[in-house]
């Protein structure tokens, strides 16, 4: 039988959209799928590690605009906006309150859970180019791809989502 | 001949993306697809009945936090914002005053016309129980799946996006 | 061989969502897929031309409604904002100004190429009439259709975006 595949391309880097996408995730790969998510753009802030670190200490590479894009992007999930009622933040801990006191899995843990599981993260090079981020600013381990990574896992997948 | 399948998860619950979702969604039906919209998260609002309803009449259940969430959430499509342009509700009313005069379908005929064509309309249980809303608070009738449902359809569709 | 085939939905009209999509589209051409961009809703002001056209040099067509939307809506791909750190504009500046430092293609040169590779762009009906806009308020050439001709090369597509 061969393998069933699921893609998800994290975009939006929101904590929320980030929620669902990673749902999806675990459902799929606990359903036996191989299942890859791709971190493009704002997703990309969900992996950021919470330290300034980078080559020499000096934070993002880059020019000016990509050193305060780099600044203003969030740094790890408990940074990210809602896409709806973020009201400044208050939405997403609200959010995270909500699901703590009710025993579902916060980003954090459907994101570990999806390491358990195999579930591949794949980090997208050419925004990481845009935004001014190096691997050295990302959690670990990471698979870095381009659009070409992306396409030779989504071509063959039964689910592909934009997220 | 396989049926054909597609799925939609109406996550953002903007007038205007549900209105690109249910026209897919009815175009895909009419064409002998078999069709499953499952709204998640901000979608669920879309199907919020306009009446405070809920166990003892208390309205949503839950904590203080869900109580506020499900309270900010809009009932029913005619509070629905868009994503563009929403200018405090006035972007919704012109939008939907436009396909009036046009002669183009509304989100309410079109959800009607997506049951009337055996379209499935599936609510997420987990995403209710974060915002705290029960099946008394949304429109009959319903199916209610967690993300196996969901997987279990998209697994074979052709079709399947997120919104 | 079958051929292959790749949609994607432009929805939103956001630079970075459009980005993203148009870097999927030009990757899967360049893998020999048959690719076709879709552009509903707000999607459409990537197209539009930068002068005020129409019938009778009278701008859009439709009631007071759709002139007030067709004169919201972007016109071309320098006025689009981004979908997080707009900044009334200054963040899609920021982000083509990197993009140009660092040798990236920018939205105009991806959708050239998008051209040039074959990518089919197609614009849909209904929406355009939404937002009161005619063919003659959109670059050429293009194709034109509804949720049918979205459908016809969905259905038989490895990889379905919404965007």
């Amino acid at each position: 039988m061969p393998e069933r595949r699921t893609t998800i391309i994290a975009f939006s880097g929101e904590y929320d959209k980030l929620v669902a996408a990673f749902t999806i995730a675990n459902g799929a790969a606990a359903a036996g799928d191989e299942v890859t998510v791709f971190f493009t753009f704002w997703g990309l802030s969900a992996l950021r590690r919470d330290a300034r670190t980078g080559p020499g200490g000096a934070g993002p590479r880059g020019g000016r605009l990509q050193r305060a894009m780099a600044r203003a992007l969030p740094r790890g999930t408990s940074k990210l906006p809602t896409s709806r009622f973020n009201l400044a933040g208050a939405g997403p801990r609200a959010m995270r309150a909500i699901m703590r006191t009710r025993g579902i899995a916060d980003l954090d843990e459907l994101i570990a859970l999806a390491r358990e599981q195999g579930v591949r993260l794949v980090a997208c090079t050419t925004s990481m180019d845009i935004l001014g981020l190096t691997a050295q600013d990302l959690i670990e381990p990471l698979e870095y791809a381009g659009v070409a990574g992306y396409l030779e896992h989504a071509r063959d997948a039964g689910v592909n989502l934009f997220v």
